[in-house]
């Protein structure tokens, strides 16, 4: 690897102090002259159908200018298949939370006010919450006929995807299915020496994003949209604003603002609604969601159900993976189904293979992304069952999945040959951190004990096709515009691209992030992929600009372009000291007055197929009470393969904050219902996200750099891999201490009371 | 000339609907949230130190925010010879009108009120107002000791400047000189027949837009300066904010908005006090000028003199020129000097030249630019004697051009030869339309005498680097997005430019004016060039645009590149029906996830040093009464060079426009000043902009076709060449309808009868 003044330096996000500083403005700060206000109405029933809407309470009061339900929305074809095609239920609701009615008023409070006047004359219908009961013959129907298309944003998130089993007859309410087959799984089962066979199962999980969503729209008086929202995604939102409305693309322009979490939640939801809105009254319209409403009525993680048989021989090789993998989509199809299968086959080498996936229909929100969306639930079902299959083996866990861990070449659950990936060397770094044995000198005593645990996870890593232009100002600045979205301090990772690809100082290059209207396009922020699609196309941009820039500076001096060399906002002649030209002037040079230089303007784009899989390994070093079921985690330590390291100080961020978010996974999140299907856990008092008491101070972070093929500088995806393990290896860990193993997640301090009471018996999470 | 479906079509503006309906929003109906008025507070006197300045009356009114006087704004470095650096006085005024202090408050209405109370003690001092007197070695002094820069904001309209005469010893007051020589002019002076020596003189104008300048400027809590305004000149008023402000150009936005008539006023003005003024307040500041304040305090053309001998044979053969030219600066330099010295002997092969020039400043308002800067004040002058020349020689004015008009290959005055130009083949056109003779047959009798007038007029055109991309949405429309602002219907024109590059239907492609942040940069809107230049990076980014596709599409559908053709939205393979893919679908998948194909993004760039000038011929019919004054333009034909004509209805546009403004030019416009220096013409019923009931129904336009060399499909500038001549026209007119010749213009009434009762004498304008 060369070294690089900016290349591996770690830097402070460019955003930071304006973020630390409190001075960000984010899309519920947008304030236009003459902006009112929504507030919705959501259902407290799971399914049921709408007899009459009384909205004339409503509209009586002062200051509202307008109270709709679905079917009052200017949309061009509204249709209960898609929540962006009708963002208000039209004759029927299918979850409790669903909006019904919005109301519009000059004030947040007044549409509150109002919105609780509005009421709702309710026929209630059969509901089912539970994905296995949904599955039964009588159970009854969820959503619409038509299949809904939230497939197109779950591919967003880059996952590979497994092919759909079309043979299969689906049971009710079955959307989706997935078949990964390799070998013969029952003779592979039968040569093994030990067959783990488990139900694992994860909760549905709300993204936990500190700013909620919130999205300002208005038009204009030609009928041109303008939407400022918080989004991952500029260009999809536009797009499906524009369908929504029935207006050609170009009428609607989409301003992401900054985003204050985003987690793969905030691709687009409130927009379609927001706009119709500001469409029906003909003034801005402010949508800003409570807490609440973002328990009730968002996009959160799935819940999943994995059974799974492993076998392996003695030695500790694999003979076969079998698994029945049940997503619960909610009310839309949409769940990480495939990508889930995929990745709970991935990181081992099976030679027998048989994973079976359904998504099912239930009457609870639609579900979303959530950081890696499926890889958490897929890796506690696998990495839980590796190390119980390496404890009945007698193995060091760590050894067990080096020797079976899928190296370069190996095929992936779909056929296709590994590229270069870097699992082993992440196992091995977390090996060397621990002093070569994960084994725990002393466990404690008492009802105090200790415990590790390992778990490797990994995330495909996005590809879509990215462009970026590269300009150079009058001052010699250095202007990086792009359409993407800054989720995780990739704004300063493209700084540090172009500057080294231009050969400018840091200070002199800005990203901007562009609108809609005039945006280089680019995909969704999701998937881990903006620093290797968009960042491979502004380093290309970066260079066309440092050529176009060199062939000036080359006619200006009266050298060769291959004589030249920058530094320090100069172009100079190598080897002679007067023969220097100021980038600033070179670039007047080129937007002067009759000036024969075309101005410094480069484009680039990057359009690979070829994904850069991330791998993270974790060990999780716990303390648990036995007596309370409390648990401290002592030590966390990350390696991650990130390719190449563009700004470390941001990756150990994304480290670190994945950690936290594996402490949700592992022991605290769970978005609770009740059996009518009502939300137990609608605020943050009952939600339970991680505080910072509950996540560990002692976190080391390892980064492992095996370069990508493909990846600007080498770099793989990096925002997702390390949330991925995060809640297996706390499983583990949690399992060592306290001598059983728990199948659920959230690993609730009442289940480690039960368990620890029977450690013989392997548990399962008792029933809430 | 290739048969195009889109160019050559006329087309209404595609901003034409918008603005007849009033649904326009223009830079005074920017709101924001918090946002203040700001009024000025102007000199009384030509010429004062500032005293003291008592604002306690003004800022004790309720709701005044703020008032400042020029030191108390945050400027870097403010200085008197720049008004964009000190856009208040400092401590010396230096014209009737100049701003003193700026009152900020919730509403115009109150800082009116506040401005009102502001109370300056002055100490008078003496003033010249005369640019003769000014030279006078005695004269008063004006303005500060440091030049000022505004030359750099009249190169971008474009004229060929010529050499700046350092030997001659400045008289006082004169800022610049110009001078051209060939030959010997005494000599060719000598070996004339004929020698027509006269003074003409030209008024100061105002560009008399219908919107006035309006800037709404505010600050973000990170020191970021936005700036919505009606600027030509987006980049560069970027530029000089940012200068004014001591801020790097990055933090300066610039938001060019729609312009309700510029005519080269608008390039940078108010927009470094308002944002001040916001930077000041730390909220947004929305400055207004009145039409008061127009005509005050803004940058009108300068006024003019032109001392000119001219030369002939009998036989019609043109022998010298030479002239002595002064323009009138007012208090900052920056007239147009150097283009109108170029453009009087521009126009016909002199053997013996010698011009002259000085510009000189008065107090009184610095000039601007105003549609083909220097080019009427030049025309009228050499056209006038050409005519008169005519007349004396007993030719037809318009033989006696075509005789001596330059044409391809011939010496421009600063000795290169001239490119390819269509002077003689407008000469001809208009002939053409008179039936091949310019005399009338029936002349009138008694007081009501008609006359005709020929002229013709050209312009050196403008270039400019310039950028531009062209973007295919995922709808398959496809945005052209440029840095340029549209003043004449440009927007038309790139549209038409971009669909026939691109191969789109018209209504499939849509211009994006972006601003400073995002927009690849163009040049000012100013000096006839957009088409020439911004068009021809269009069509570069179009073409760039259809490459791309053309290769998606070739590997999409399995075909040589070569074998393809872009009809009605589709790409097809030539003959092979059932082989077409949709635009809108190789769109997509050139942004779809994990798709293989780059984003289709254009990029086009051009740097042209050619110029490539334009000549309008004008023949103007007048009915005279010579006992009232009264002139009626019977009829008026203008035959332009417009190199290909993109838009003819936008052409035509243009040349009735500028028809209209040789009215004003001609007949009636001139902002007139006391002796004491104070303005006596400073409302609309004072200062007489044409109406249409002066205006000549009976128009008719002349398209001529000389491709250019470099121009887009030929293209010259169009937007200059038709006002050049018409103010020159219509004097020759009336000189052949009265039988005398005025030498000042306007020619008004008054002067008419004057002449009128005094046929045999040569008359000048009595005064005033």
């Amino acid at each position: 690897m060369s070294s690089s003044p900016v290349i591996g330096q770690p830097l402070r996000r460019v955003d930071g102090g304006e973020k630390v500083a409190g001075l960000t403005r984010f899309a519920a700060d947008v304030m236009l002259p003459g902006m009112l206000h929504a507030r919705l109405v959501t259902s407290p029933h799971p399914h049921a159908r709408i007899v009459s809407i009384d909205t004339s309470a409503a509209r009586a009061v002062p200051g509202v200018v307008g109270v709709f339900a679905g079917r009052d929305l200017p949309l061009a074809r509204p249709h209960p298949s898609s929540r962006n095609k009708a963002p208000l239920a039209l004759d029927e609701v299918f979850f409790s939370g669903h909006p019904v009615v919005a109301v519009v008023a000059q004030t947040e409070a007044i549409a509150a006010d109002a919105a609780a006047l509005v009421t709702v004359e309710w026929q209630e219908l059969p509901a089912v919450t539970d994905p296995l009961e949904a599955m039964k013959p009588d159970a009854p129907r969820v959503g619409a006929e038509e299949p809904g298309d939230s497939e197109e944003e779950l591919a967003m998130h880059g996952a590979e995807i497994g092919a759909a089993d079309e043979t299969e007859p689906k049971a009710p309410n079955v959307s989706t299915t997935s078949h990964l087959q390799r070998g013969d799984v029952a003779a592979g089962l039968r040569q093994a020496d030990v067959v783990v066979e488990r139900v694992y199962t994860t909760s549905m999980l709300h993204q936990g994003y500190l700013e909620p969503r919130a999205a300002v729209a208005t038009v204009d008086a030609l009928g041109h949209v303008t939407v400022w929202t918080s989004t991952q995604a500029l260009f999809f939102t536009r797009a499906e604003v524009a369908e929504a409305l029935g207006l050609p693309e170009h009428r609607v322009r989409v301003v992401a603002m900054p985003v204050g979490g985003g987690f793969g939640g905030k691709f687009v939801l409130l927009e379609p609604l927001a706009a119709a809105l500001a469409v029906a009254v003909r003034r801005p319209v402010s949508l800003v969601m409570t807490r609440n409403e973002e328990f009730l009525a968002t996009t959160p993680a799935p819940q999943s159900r994995f059974e799974v048989a492993l076998g392996a021989k003695r030695d500790g090789a694999l003979t076969a993976l079998r698994a029945r993998v049940v997503f619960d989509a909610g009310a839309w199809a949409g769940a990480p189904l495939s990508i889930a299968c995929v990745l709970l086959a991935s990181y081992y080498r099976f030679p027998n293979l048989d994973v079976h996936g359904v998504e099912v229909r239930t009457h609870k929100p639609g579900s979303g992304a959530y950081r890696a969306p499926g890889a958490p639930q897929a890796t506690f079902a696998i990495e839980s069952a590796m190390s119980e299959m390496a404890e009945r083996l007698g193995l060091d866990p760590l050894d067990f999945r080096l020797r079976n861990a899928v190296v370069e070449g190996d095929p992936t659950p779909t056929g296709r040959p590994w590229p270069r990936i870097g699992l082993r060397e992440c196992l091995e770094a977390v090996r060397r951190a621990r002093g070569g044995a994960l084994r725990l000198l002393s466990r404690g005593d008492g009802d105090v004990v200790r415990g590790v645990g390992v778990a490797v996870g990994g995330w495909m890593g996005g590809v879509e096709p990215a462009s970026a232009v590269c300009r150079v100002n009058g001052d010699g600045s250095v202007s990086v515009i792009v359409g993407s979205v800054d989720l995780s301090g990739t704004n300063t990772g493209l700084t540090q691209i172009a500057a080294e690809a231009f050969g400018a100082g840091l200070d002199q290059v800005q990203v901007v992030n562009a609108d809609t209207e005039s945006a280089p396009y680019a995909g969704a922020t999701g998937g881990s992929k903006i620093t290797y699609t968009v960042g491979a196309a502004v380093k290309a941009a970066a260079e066309d600009a440092r050529r176009q820039m060199l062939a000036i500076a080359a006619s200006h001096l009266e050298a060769s372009v291959h004589d030249l060399e920058i530094a320090d906002g100069q172009v100079r002649v190598r080897g002679v000291l007067d023969r220097t030209v100021a980038i600033a002037k070179l670039a007047r040079m080129a937007t002067e007055f009759g000036g024969k230089y075309e101005p410094i303007f480069g484009r680039g784009a990057s359009a690979t197929t070829a994904r850069a899989p991330g791998f993270a390994a974790h060990v999780c070093e716990v303390e648990v009470d036995r007596a309370s079921g409390a648990v401290r985690i002592v030590r966390h330590v990350v390696a991650q393969d990130v390719g190449r390291a563009i700004n470390p100080a941001a990756i150990e961020g994304q480290i670190r904050g994945a950690v936290a978010q594996g402490v949700g996974w592992g022991l605290l999140e769970q978005m609770s219902y009740d059996e009518a299907g009502r939300l137990l856990s609608g605020t943050l008092m009952d939600y339970a996200l991680p505080r910072t008491t509950q996540t560990p101070d002692d976190v080391e972070v390892i980064i492992v750099e095996v370069p990508s093929e493909r990846g600007p500088f080498g770099v793989r995806g990096v925002g997702e891999p390390p949330v991925v393990a995060g809640g297996a290896a706390i499983a583990n860990a949690i399992a060592d201490a306290i001598g059983a193993r728990l199948t659920a997640l959230p690993i609730t301090s009442a289940a480690i009371v039960w368990a620890a009471a029977e450690p013989a018996s392997v548990a399962e999470r008792p029933a809430a």
